[in-house]
């Protein structure tokens, strides 16, 4: 079984237990030739899919009641993963969805590490700095540095604590993060799981 | 008395209680020949007036010891405003700075509006809109514009809230703000009042 989660610039596989991935701009998906289950968020890519016959989209398969329209699918197959908890999906964007008892119940948009750190640079030179994920968040800053990584860092982390529940860290960053939220589960699998979940629940597999 | 509090883009004058301002790219300092007291965090306009007499630099009198070097010489007279509480100035980055028994305590740096909303857009067009100042900030957003308004201003409210000190809102959208801390203090004065605080330590007026 080869399942495939698609974002902005790259193909992400899993084939059983391996994972790869491959550049949304080099890949050509018509030279698969076995069954693919797939999500997808970018739209370009989405519309070749359409014309592939192998390339199956499991978007389609997910009770769209329980979550909104125009909801990312990402963030969809992640909540199907767990059962309680909050999901902190570390990409470009940083995705913070809440499940109870298998039941979306909200979630929020915050920037990724990379688009929050461009944002301070175009503002001023002044907060040209990388982000430090050692800062202490218990204390406020008095140095440039701190000042932004605890204005990036520490709001995400309160408002992520406030809800009590188990923290599934998942996404690029999700080992930079983890060293704010030190007792989450780190899990890369996180949207693969959710995706299963899916296809049993649709009997595709 | 005339007062000057120069920006990236704007000179903001105080002159007694007539407030004015002028385009950076447009004004020329050295056609004023009065005394004009000034903080200034642009680079380039900072040099200009190091050549004009009447221009005196009120950064030089504060008293450092109680900051950071590098911090903003705005947020500094801001500070110098107040004796307890909590300055929100929400300009092109929003500066979040404690204030306890006159002494600053520390304080960390956020996006503006206009940056944060620009950064969304960068990530994906999905994530472009404007922020709602109105969204209902104590329930889980489950559409995308109430999800990056949630991701903006919830999680600054809730850190500028635990503080449970005064409140002080000041810079250009102060009044947006505003909607989110309806208990604080909205005051565009703030930072002429903390350079005035500042000329009569220094009996310069």
């Amino acid at each position: 079984m080869l399942l495939c989660d698609i974002g902005n610039s790259t193909y992400h596989f899993l084939d059983k237990d391996k994972e790869y991935k491959k550049d949304v701009k080099l890949f050509d998906p018509s030279t698969m030739k076995e069954k693919i289950f797939y999500i997808c968020v970018n739209p370009h890519v989405k519309e070749v899919l359409k014309q592939l016959k192998n390339w199956i989209d499991l978007s389609l398969y997910a009770d769209m009641r329980n979550y909104y329209e125009t909801m990312g699918v990402d963030r969809i197959m992640a909540c199907e993963a767990i059962k309680n908890g909050v999901i902190v999906d570390a990409g470009s964007a940083v995705t913070v969805d809440i499940v109870k008892e298998g039941r979306f119940e909200g979630g929020f948009i915050y920037l990724g590490v990379r688009a929050m750190s461009e944002a301070y640079k175009n503002i001023s030179s002044a907060l040209e700095y990388s982000f430090n994920f050692e800062v202490d968040l218990d204390k406020m800053p008095k140095n440039s540095r701190d000042a932004i990584s605890y204005g990036y860092l520490k709001l995400l982390q309160s408002e992520v604590k406030s809800y009590n529940m188990d923290i599934y860290l998942t996404g690029g960053d999700a080992s930079s993060f983890a060293k704010i939220f030190p007792y989450s589960h780190v899990d890369e699998m996180l949207i693969f799981k959710g995706m299963k979940n899916i296809m049993k629940k649709a009997n595709l597999c």
